[in-house]
């Protein structure tokens, strides 16, 4: 079994906000991050996969398709956009867009196609908010 | 002459637009930063200062200093900021916020507390909008 | 389940030596890092918790809060110290401060106070010496 | 339990062509890879082991043999080389060197020598082949 | 004036040889880039632009703009390719492709097309063929 | 001309005291870095030469001679090595070894040797305590 990583990188503004607090309550918790205006990250999102390399060609998986699934996927939906404001399932305070929660919201984007596509199942996701700040999420157990 | 050089990184929003412009207009010229809900960068900050090192302490400038001058004087300002609806010198539309305007912004606000603390003088200013992008302003020769 | 890591930095002087061996055997093991003036490294400690995100937050733990402790716990112990002289679980020869035991000394600080805030558990740190070196510890099996 | 790490980089040429392929098949499957000339990378090769830190020397394994170990089994024969028609297990079209093929015949170089040498056992092999695309290898389950 | 910069990426191989040589001269000048099998690198081509940010557009350049010159112009020749084989200006032996000639190879790519472009002019090159080695060219004084 | 340059890491350990100063005094001014039992940096030396690349070789400068000057005249002084005790131009005081004072010492070091070769000229030191701290001399102007 290898695990095959592809990196790529969005840039995308959010905030963390709950509609049931008040404000106060928001700035306690969320501190400089509810600020409504946004503030906004590179985030690089990893994608790994895990499958035996084709006898052939030697591919886990195609890493062109790889990209394509997750420039189709998930960049389409995240790259240049406000989390809160346009993306669907963080929209209308569905859920907040901590690395937490857009990990595993990739991870429901890209499973579907990843492992619809044979050979190589996902395997892992991480989300880098920074450098220094990522959260990870290998499906439900 | 010695160069020392500090990094500090901050988080922001913002997006290109030009009042004058059409909707169409606006996004022709800047594409998907055209978007008005924001988007958004991890910033890297870098200022330069042009001094002799003080011939009891080694220091061009004192390192903890300078961090709280940038600190005070940008990241206060700009970090986890929309840069357009929320900061002076980009908001109501007064100038774009591409990486070239934020080094001369941070440049303008820099200067003249770094010149003033005497010694060392404000030498150069980059500002990373990705680690592949990057702006640096020298001040007006 | 989402593991959430977050990064910090800090620097610190060590050597390696063993009090039973002499100079000759120290320096036959230890090599340059036998030198008993120490030198030095700029650490990453990396700490990742494990747990589900809290449906209203979307936090596995509040990373200001893991920072605070993390700066608390280890780096106000470690950082600008020599590790051999001045830290409690390597000095007078107790530990040799490599990074495989840096990474185990750091879980025993972090462990109990992670794992007592409820919710998520320390799953795993990680000390890098240089980009080049670094040791994992995931706690006893 | 340890899980020691070490990092190392080569520079090497490669292409990806399967000879029982017309051109156009390969120029297919394969895209610019399939440029016969070869073109290169600057890989990183990361090993980690995996055991108990010796209580006296605080080693799982003594970083500098793994070094020698690395240099002597994998970049003396990768390094400044060209995969396809000078390392022994892509020559000739045996196989094709992607990253998934490579961290496997890294492994095979490697995990005799260090296993062989008692205490820790090979863990993982990366393989880099730019930042952003990365194959690893765990062994045999 | 500000100083505007974008980086690339390009994956290639070379080899150094003087055909005048013999193997053996050409072995002790170059060492291990004399393998003509050859090797191979990432390259990060690294081009900083030199005008005033327009006061409609904040732009020094249009970076989309100055991206589609890079890959036009430099990657569109350079990636995936064998330097020495494929590429005019070191095909034949005509030029040893060192880290300085491919700087100063490719500012002549790019010079005419950016500064025909008006506004902006080409201020430096860099040509990264490693992280650690690094040629910077600018221009002709 | 070309600016060709090449990086080198070495670890170190220092501490900024005066001995003109009480302890209060050194603690004042210099803050954590005052701890006499020192503390230490993965150092980056970044070496630039300047000069016209060889017609027939195409070098500046022969890397590995360049290198080699590095290892032998700054790395076998500095790594592994207590700054303030054991390196000739900071110890009994008479240098506080900043990065400052580290580039200039670097300087004095490399200039003769590389000059001496003929062809380029020493250009710029840099020395990065961290990645986020540099400190650059260019020589007396």
């Amino acid at each position: 079994m290898i695990f095959l990583t592809r990196r790529a990188t969005f840039s995308a503004s959010h905030y963390y906000w709950n509609e049931a607090w008040s404000a106060a309550q928001n700035e306690q918790v969320f501190g400089k991050c509810a600020n409504r205006n946004g503030h906004g990250h590179n985030y690089t999102l990893e994608v790994t996969v895990a499958g035996e390399p084709d006898p052939v060609t030697g591919f886990v998986v195609d890493l062109k398709w790889l990209k394509d699934v997750m420039e189709r996927e998930v960049l389409a939906a995240y790259d240049h956009r406000h989390l809160n404001l346009e993306v669907e399932e963080f929209k209308a305070g569905k859920l907040v867009p901590t690395s937490e929660n857009i990990a595993i919201a990739a991870w429901k984007r890209l499973e579907p196609k990843v492992n619809a596509a044979g050979g190589a199942q996902l395997n892992r996701i991480r989300v880098y908010e920074t450098p220094e700040i990522f959260a990870e999420y290998r499906g439900e157990a």
